[in-house]
């Protein structure tokens, strides 16, 4: 492989499959995929597959459950530092202008099968849990915020609902478009409504 | 059918082709459509559908670019009116809270086609298109705005680039999850960006 996989050593079954899974994926694409070819970037039986999972939408539910947990775990944490230094090093993650190929090729895989989700439902439940787990972060955050003085009385939830909408845009618009997103200006442009609208003013 | 499309008396040939396209890609998505299945939808020879396309991608693209000028005719046209009062009229179209059952069933259909970009350059090329025209249109509203001193001297793309990518999330959010995304939030958010980073404060 040309690129680092969020895979570590696959010494487990479950990992190997999930290596085994996004390789495929990557390779052929959602509407061509089969377990048929999982198995070909498989190293041990086949049957090890269908044994651990029941068909194809099956196998990447969990795969975009490992992804979304390599992802997290990447993502800067909450430390002792103030919510607004806070949310702003969580954006530098999220909507960082250079993805290496690793990220690139992470965010195209999730944007394709969220494409599924109009009409599979097993899918649009997924992101529906995964939109409301990362609003719910950045609503802890900015709660956090109004809580410390450090941000203006602002509803979390209509703040976080915002932020989200404009990283869910960004990673969409980049995994789809053959033009460069300009992601520095987006940041830029997001970092001024922050300013002007939730952080407090300073004396 | 329970809902309204954006097809009008089906005589001729080709828009009966995608009347046929747009409801089988409704009723099947896109992984399950076919060119047979499209033909059970349309009233006509299946072989009139082979005449006029190549292929499956083909009649897709030929849909998006049928449903674009549908939804471009529907836009609210940029007036005698000010800059910055036409901007907000097409977010109030762009970003319209209630969706009746044919702007969700398009919207559904634009995501999911859209997911299909990372793998499928046609598609690639006709989102990369069609972000570029939304983007000069915004664009150009802005630098009208900033024309006529209704706006400060802001750069009308990277303006542009912000709005769409507002757009984009809550458009593909609200395609591809069950909860229901807060657009009047994220719409009151936009205008609290426009009216502090990009409006010219009044006298």
């Amino acid at each position: 492989m040309a690129f680092d996989t969020p895979f570590g050593s696959p010494s487990e079954t479950r990992t190997a499959i999930m290596r085994a899974t996004y390789e495929a994926l990557i390779e052929h694409g959602y509407e061509n995929l089969t377990i048929q070819r999982i198995g070909d970037e498989f190293p041990k039986s086949k049957s090890l597959i269908y044994r651990h999972y029941d068909g194809k939408d099956e196998v990447l539910v969990a795969l975009l459950e490992f992804l979304l947990d390599h992802f997290e775990s990447q993502m800067p944490q909450p430390t002792t530092e103030n919510a607004d230094d806070c949310l702003r090093n969580v954006l530098d993650f999220v909507l960082a202008s250079d993805l290496d190929a690793e990220r690139a090729e992470l965010t195209k895989v999730m944007v394709e099968l969220r494409g599924q989700s109009p009409h599979n439902r097993v899918f649009r439940e997924y992101f529906s849990d995964n939109d409301r787990t990362f609003r719910r972060g950045f609503a802890e955050i900015v709660e956090r915020g109004v809580e410390e003085g450090v941000y203006r009385p602002v509803d979390p939830e209509v703040v976080a609902e915002f932020v989200l909408t404009v990283v869910s845009g960004s990673t969409v618009r980049r995994a789809t478009t053959d033009d460069t997103v300009d992601v520095i200006a987006v940041r830029r442009e997001l970092d001024a409504y922050l300013d002007a609208r939730v952080l407090r003013e300073q004396e």
